[in-house]
């Protein structure tokens, strides 16, 4: 079981989700529980450290520092909930990424877990006793505090779900995944299945529920993953969720599962650039060497004799370095201008079934050129086709395409 | 070095300590810093952890839960001093109690140091880097965290001296030991040096500038201790402070080193008493099991035949339960009536001098009683008198000894 910030914001949610434990508990079942940092404390504990290394200019990175200080945001949760378990005289006990050990990678700040030997923690759950992990975080080979990166308590909990050959359930403030945003389409559906596959793009595509890290490890380590709603009064069950599985084993395949949006992208165009061999392994090999990911790109010819453009997104924050990192190689590329737009979103419809069926894109681009929507730069995969659209027609875009695919009527 | 919660209560105190870390570093010293945590954070903690254990009648005690939650605090801020010093252009890292290891025994929450194997913090420094160390914990030799009780940091400071065989600076918001509380008498001298042992009693008797068990530690383990002020502006030396030394080493020794005083204690009052053998360890014994600390104690016979009265002092936020205990026992220890009076506080004039010099008492009774100052229970040792008044006069009585044994002419 694992349960977010909001989830443990404060000591009454701490002890609703002390119940939901008991109930489980209570139905035969060894638990391992997983949380994360109350609600805003991370948040806080990021301020402090930008704050201590607010002068850091080529100076010796602190990133293990860093994960020290925000590492105890977890630690004070893990103690809590340990405590109100054993008020309600429950048998538990907290675990540190080190005193399990969640063994990871020395990359501080964005730490990847190697090894859970999970032989501490089986012992002391076969002895009766339910196990409170800190989420976010492992300890390195060399015996520091290492955080996995913002929403890493879903891929902690992953990991342990995997090192304990058992199931894992993710309790959120939302009662499971939905074919889209109900915040912008109240028409939304709850998916009783989608594949891992899906989830995947779903997360990576804007859906927050869960973190793309954590649904690649329980893709590739097979781990039965449940999405569903902590927020339930004493004496209610959670319900039954949104269970993220093999693909075989959704027996009826939906062409479409959801619509995903995004506006975290920024767009990037370069006019004028020479229409000649290499022209864009110089562009984005000088982006990769700055670590900038680049997403959707798109080249087109330019009127002009012999001259291209080329469109391209990254994420928000990287867009001002990118826009730096262009201009002072302007002579080498050879472009004539550059030009940046903050004002889009990208919309994407996400499905399995669209491996075997055609026409999936039409039935979007139609919606979209219903509805006046401009569509800037395209990009698909197997499963997905998204669209980078003007921001301003997220919502309108996500409700046309919601109905397009039939999604209101699941 | 050692700085408390209000030395590094902020981000920009946090600096201050970095500049006078970097300061004693340029001098040419290898360095290790002890931190609490942020001013009002282990409060904050403390209280959750009372909301998450409210329900707590008759469970299974999570003192463990207790230390896990509390010493999130220190970890933060070793955590941003090591950043702030690295920012700074120096070599730093911070250490929590387990990694050096801080091994400790098993009474969480009031924990005592068994050992700190000096190697690795040792190989640290002598490699050039600044030990950053989270004070008030350590671990159980069963990898559970501990803390040392209220001001433990000054404990950790201490005992990690001892190990590292070095001195020990202790930074706080005053910049030495007075011979009174400032606040009270603004003639209050501070004091060159003062011996651990008289250190100990002003303390124990008050002072608050010192928690009593680093004091003892550093007498028995002959750390040489200082305390000095944090609270310097950028290239401000923080002056000498006041040097806590073997009596030996100070060479002009003062009668009366300083006066302290406590309105932390409560005096019970047992009227009518059997005047019999045992009625003491009848009354004593009680509160030995129910592990109330008895301080002052005076026995007296009253006009009746046969009966005595019993007047001693306790704790403020035990009287409360020394009365309920003594009320049950009531018809077995055989007393008449017991009074509780919490409006009284506990005056003490200080100094290894009173060993050889007789008088001393006589001078601080005939200073009391000129301004009107009734005394209620007195108890000396062979450095201290102590005495009991009404609360209301604790000013004045301060004062009037102050002057009696010249402190203000030191």
């Amino acid at each position: 079981m694992k349960f977010g910030g909001t989830s443990v914001a404060d000591l009454e949610r701490i002890r609703r989700v002390g119940r939901l434990v008991a109930a489980e508990v209570a139905s035969g079942r060894q638990v391992a529980v997983v949380v994360s940092a109350m609600a805003g404390k991370t948040n806080e504990l990021v301020a402090w450290t930008d704050g201590a290394g607010a002068a850091a200019q080529g100076i010796p990175a602190s990133d293990d520092e860093y994960d020290m200080v925000v590492a105890s945001g977890e630690q004070v949760t893990a103690g809590l909930l340990a405590m109100t378990l054993r008020n309600m005289g429950l048998r538990a006990k907290s675990w540190l990424g080190w005193q399990i050990p969640i063994i990871t990678d020395d990359a501080h700040g964005r730490a990847r877990i190697d090894e859970v030997p999970p032989e501490k923690l089986a012992a002391a759950m076969d002895a009766g006793e339910i196990a409170v992990i800190a989420g976010f975080q492992g300890v390195t080979r060399d015996g520091r505090i290492a955080t996995l990166g913002r929403g890493g308590s879903d891929t902690s909990a992953v990991a342990i779900a995997a090192a304990l050959d058992a199931a894992c359930d993710i309790y959120t403030d939302v009662d499971g995944v939905y074919t889209t945003d109900p915040r912008i389409e109240s028409k939304a559906r709850k998916l009783a299945r989608i594949s891992y596959e899906e989830m995947l793009e779903m997360a990576s595509l804007g859906a927050k529920v869960l973190q793309t890290r954590s649904v690649e490890l329980a893709m590739s380590q097979h781990v039965p993953l449940r999405v569903l709603s902590s927020f339930v009064e004493p004496g209610e069950a959670p319900g039954q969720g949104t269970i993220v599985c093999d693909e075989e084993e959704i027996v009826e395949k939906r062409i479409v599962s959801g619509v995903a949006y995004s506006r975290d992208e920024a767009k990037i165009s370069l006019f004028g650039l020479p229409d000649t061999p290499g022209v864009s392994s110089k562009i984005f090999g000088r982006l990769a060497d700055a670590n900038v990911n680049v997403d959707m790109i798109v080249q087109s010819h330019a009127r002009s004799e012999g001259a291209a453009n080329m469109e391209f997104t990254v994420g928000k924050r990287d867009a001002g370095r990118t826009i730096e990192i262009l201009r002072a190689a302007q002579a080498e590329i050879g472009f004539e201008d550059a030009q940046l737009n903050e004002d889009v979103a990208k919309v994407s419809v996400i499905g399995v079934g669209m491996r075997s069926h055609a026409g999936v894109a039409k039935t979007m681009f139609t919606a979209l050129a219903e509805k006046g929507v401009n569509i800037q730069v395209i990009s698909t995969s197997e499963i997905k086709i998204s669209v980078l659209i003007d921001a301003a027609y997220t919502e309108l875009a996500v409700r046309a395409l919601h109905a397009a695919y039939g999604l209101d009527q699941l």
